[in-house]
């Protein structure tokens, strides 16, 4: 079965993937920082049993302590994960789809974190995924809910809605101008952020952006996702105009011919390296000044990093063997060569 | 006329040219040091008008208070004038050959210096041309000339055969292990030098260096010459076997073919880093796993640099628009494409 980043019909250059994230708790106990070893094990237990006799429903269920670190980093690094759920520590556990564009993360920092990725422009999808999901959960479980608050979650900026609707965005343009502080200080006020790729605190690697919403409280989730949508496609017809404006100049022609040339060429290539590339040559495909299998940028942001690239190749790999085994695949799968 | 540079029948990747200057002072002037600038002008007229009714020999006079700063750097660029001399100051010419093999400075450190260069290993080509000249000058002026001392000079470093025989070596694979410094002062026990590209003082652009004789008392030309070839051809055999190892090598590798991916990429190219990427491209010509037309390595290191390619511009070419050019030049000479 295909994973969610090996669609090759998605093919906007903009926004990369689409992500709904919706936070859930159990009434019948504490947030998991309050719970024991015991009370999240129970937790986890619960989900599970849960959705274990749901038909057409395969979520491989994973205890995170069973990983390695870098099975762990591995899942981090393809954003089923969030970092911080990758340290190892007991009682925590993952259910996930064999595509990987559903996840569930139990006793992070909810009990539940219901996750959709899907790719390109897709909110809806994505949204209507995870909501299909909490619906199931909903009657199957007893959710900590109240009816003038909403969802009730460990951190208050999680409060009503629980869910997180965010778009990645490749703005290599905006970033090159140095023009994405300013949009995020305007988005901010209108209740969304701009951010790494990462999440919080994290650096934009090769450009790419995480825009989601912030406000959960007093908003529908519709409104919410509208909202976002509405501003995904204003900053996208803006990346498209600045990049527009870009390519006249020579050194910004330079940088992207460059890049094709390096990705061709190169025997080692870091994943820093690659994703700065990537920047430059997605830009220059976008503008029909380079040519690559844009189909397969996805897949290789997803599956080329440092971890997830060693756990493919048995996990034995060192650096320079992931580094060689990562320019190999990346001129097969962009260049065909 | 083709200047020496041009000559495509020069296939060696390691010695890329020979040269052999004479220094010759005239016994009835003052060193140039202690002229006046009639009298240095007297100089420059004197050997200018004895080579003038000369059949056969064609030579340009030219005043270096003439030339324009870029146009004289453009000179000491490519090997044809002493960076000194390239220093705007009346009473100081020049005679050069159409195809620049051969210069002779006036009123440089010493009222003569004949230089003749070669393209390849030809360091007898080079010394039986500048013999010729030596011999003509000597048959027409009165030279400053001592039984016991040989030809006198300004500087004692020159004194006796006053001759400096010297040949372009790359040495990408030592110089990558660090091994120049050791053979520098392997070579100075032989009463050599080896230097950066353009004489002391300065660094090697690209690696190439330049390997010359340091002795010119008490030894003939012949075995000054006969030592230098035997020394050049052992550093080139040095030289190839840490080829042969290097590339064994995969960030050495990945070195030599990104240099090729960015040779044929880029739209910019500064000279320093035009000069960076030859070097790691001409080690894989060399060693047959890259491919370039290489016989266009020292044309292109000749005319691309700064002052020469905007000079061939016509003068008025900015940074931006040499880096242009001098990238389109090197895509068409080394890749025709």
């Amino acid at each position: 079965m295909k994973k969610w980043y090996q669609d090759t019909e998605i093919r906007d250059g903009i926004v990369l993937s689409s992500r709904v994230r919706l936070a859930r708790n159990l009434a019948d106990f504490p947030f998991p920082a309050r719970l024991d070893l015991a009370g999240r094990e129970q937790v986890c237990r619960l989900v599970r049993d849960s959705l274990a006799n749901v038909s057409g429903l395969k979520l491989k269920y994973i205890e995170m302590q069973e990983l390695t670190p870098k099975q762990a980093v591995a899942l981090a690094e393809r954003h089923i994960i969030s970092p911080e759920f990758a340290v190892n520590e007991r009682g925590k556990a993952l259910l996930l789809s064999e595509d990987e564009s559903i996840s569930i993360m139990l006793c992070e920092e909810d009990h539940i974190r219901i996750q959709v990725i899907r790719g390109g422009f897709d909110l809806d999808g994505a949204f209507e995924s995870a909501m299909r999901l909490d619906d199931l959960l909903d009657s199957l479980l007893h959710y900590a809910f109240d009816e003038r608050l909403g969802y009730l979650t460990q951190c208050l900026t999680n409060l009503g809605t629980g869910m997180r609707a965010g778009v990645m965005m490749h703005l290599p343009a905006l970033a090159k101008c140095g023009r994405v502080q300013k949009l995020s200080n305007t988005v901010s006020k209108l209740g969304l952020t701009v951010r790494g790729t990462y999440g919080e605190g994290t650096g934009a690697k090769g450009d790419v952006y995480q825009l989601s919403n912030q406000v959960s409280l007093g908003i529908s989730e519709r409104t919410a996702l509208d909202n976002l949508k509405a501003i995904a496609m204003q900053i996208a017809t803006q990346e498209r105009a600045v990049g527009d404006e870009l390519i006249k100049d020579d050194t910004v022609l330079d940088h992207i011919q460059r890049a094709e040339g390096i990705l061709r060429a190169a025997r080692l290539l870091s994943t820093e390296e690659m994703l700065e590339l990537f920047s430059w040559l997605r830009l220059g495909v976008r503008q029909g000044i380079a040519e690559a299998d844009i189909s397969g940028f996805n897949e290789l942001t997803q599956t080329m990093q440092a971890a997830t690239l060693s756990e493919a190749g048995g996990g034995g790999l060192d650096r320079n063997k992931r580094d060689a085994l990562r320019a190999q695949q990346v001129r097969e799968r962009l260049f065909d060569s």
